[in-house]
């Protein structure tokens, strides 16, 4: 094996691999990359337990100027070898395996001498027979990630709850994830799908494959098999592990019928909110009380040691019955953050039962659910 | 006490004093900042055993656009009340001192009633009586610093060595750090300072203040007290304990003949180090090999488990004798970060004598010094 490349091209795809490639691993040679030379280019793999990333170069790709002298494959030790490549002198590199699995990198003056695994040694991926799959775009697919992730649970009490519930019905693809405090739920259109499915995907395997996507116009084709999904771009298969056991059915969640109605301006609402939640942040509960009536909407949060806060808010229009509710100001921060800078409405019951979060536009295929806290 | 002040132009105060401001410390009232406000201005201060830090927002400032209705002065734990003031809604916030120690903080919409403590039991900062004094620009005071600060010790066996040696003789002032195992020593030329000194400045306190100056130019005024140094700005009086105890004797330590003597550019220099330094980061030992001689010149790293580099270096001109000679590269890089993108001058003895770098342009007035590793 030996190639001569472009360091940045190289850099690139290293990086990539490097997102499912962990330090700590109870399996040795995953803490490599694996790198396989053939004809028409250079293929990268890296896997944890959970996700494997394979990007491939091609010969073709000019960028990468890619001089392809034998072909080959050699597992490296991935976060050396990324460090080593980084700091190399030249705009491009040399790479040959020599003999017992040694690896001379060179660029310039500098030459470094590595040992590597044999490949040989390196599990397979998953095969990837015809399966049944439907196509999206990074952007689409980012957007939905970053709307329901956050608001997987993060504790292992219930490994279910890690991840975002993705079901495929009557050509609609729901997300919905919760954390039993918090839910949030976003529905997309998707014509010509032609099986349906019903699987959860780890949560940080879906942050990690968002931060992959160096063009949102890209099209990635998603394919669900037995306990993997793959997720397939041009020059980019990312497989992550499914969840496995029953998602709690959250559609009778969501209440249909309120007593209370309020739209704000999202970042106007997050500073307001922000501020509140410095001093509740210290109090042994972390919450704030929102006091809505006809006239004025107050928020007030409080911590017995440092002092407390109120702000009277604007708002854009409200309607109902007057309440008092108070919650844990992170979870209403993170779900704003989930709309962007756009208006909400936020629509009540009573203290004590969940209220919803939607864009005021009407948008209904988006929708967020917090659980207020009881203080009597 | 009650003003009216442009938040940002407060919170650039706030950020100085808080560097002075630990939030561990056993004496409670330290984790504070004091503000005074007067009809000349405000006054802010923090402290904590090494350091004390008093800036003055004067009342005609134009920025600082202050209105204030009345003069008083409180305690505010300063972690809470500099965020509470970087999130508030509007360029201008008031501040009110009310009953039993109480600040109410409004900006918009927002108040903030926090709890304080009395101005009363915050400790007295030294008293400046008028000591001889001499001045440096904000600029020559943080070459000064860079150029030394880094080669401090940050043990604490031995105390005196955590700081940069300051001597004043002559009108020459002479600045010299070492932890024992490198040196680096600045001498600049000092007109007109009336009284010499000897002193010890811990190197923390030099880091702190050099990240003080907003702008270059100013003025810095330096005044010995008996265990105190006093660094006096414009707006802004910054206090530093003294190391009590003897400093070494540090100028027998530097040669003045030697057997070997290389040019290098600095920068092509330090990425040559740092490449190898990647792999004896791993060793046991965190050495590199440098060998000379009259016709090439290469570093070498090893790590037993990773692999070994070579590099052939690019120099400018070599004389003298070959050598092989062993050092810890960390010690080699934080030198040469220190020249900048400038040429140096190594001089060697032998392999196991301290070898000096200079600036290879003849600056005489500064030189440091490492102590090679034994090998065998």
């Amino acid at each position: 094996m030996k190639v001569t490349l472009n360091r940045s091209a190289f850099l690139e795809e290293l990086a990539t691999v490097q997102r499912a490639i962990s330090g700590k691993t109870t399996i040795p040679i995953l803490t490599g990359v694996k790198l396989t030379l053939t004809d028409e280019g250079l293929t990268l793999t890296g896997s944890n337990a959970d996700i494997s990333i394979e990007t491939f170069l091609n010969v073709s790709d000019e960028k990468a100027n890619m001089v392809i002298e034998s072909t080959g494959s050699i597992v490296l030790q991935a976060r050396f070898f990324n460090e080593i490549v980084r700091k190399l002198p030249e705009t491009t590199l040399t790479l040959e395996l020599i003999d017992n699995n040694q690896v001379v990198i060179t660029s310039g003056k500098a030459l470094f001498n590595v040992n590597g695994s044999s490949a040989d040694n390196y599990p397979h991926l998953p095969v990837i027979d015809n399966q049944p799959s439907f196509e999206l775009s990074a952007r689409v697919l980012n957007k939905l990630i970053s709307e329901t992730g956050f608001a997987v649970s993060l504790h292992e009490s219930r490994p279910i709850l890690t991840g975002v519930h993705f079901i495929l019905r009557d050509n609609h693809l729901l997300a919905v994830a919760t954390d039993s405090h918090r839910l949030s739920q976003r529905t997309i259109e998707l014509e010509g799908a032609k099986q349906d499915f019903d699987v959860v995907i780890p949560g940080k395997s879906l942050q990690e494959l968002s931060k992959t996507f160096k063009d949102e116009d890209t099209i990635v084709t998603i394919s669900m098999m037995d306990n993997q999904v793959l997720f397939k771009t041009d020059n980019m298969l990312f497989y992550s592990r499914l969840l496995e056991g029953n998602y709690p059915d959250t559609n009778r969640l969501i209440p249909t019928s309120f007593n209370t109605e309020i739209k704000f301006n999202v970042p106007e609402l997050l500073s307001a909110i922000d501020r509140a939640s410095l001093l509740s942040h210290e109090g042994r509960n972390n919450i704030v009380k929102l006091s809505i009536d006809s006239e004025t909407v107050t928020i007030y949060g409080n911590s017995p040691e440092i002092g407390n806060v109120e702000e009277v808010l604007s708002y854009l229009s409200v309607s109902g019955e007057a309440i008092d509710i108070s919650f844990n100001p992170d979870y209403m921060k993170d779900s704003l953050k989930s709309f962007g800078s756009i208006d909400v409405i936020i629509k009540f019951i009573s203290p004590i039962r969940p209220f919803t979060l939607q864009p005021a536009d009407g948008d209904i295929d988006f929708i967020q659910l917090i659980t207020p806290v009881r203080t009597n």
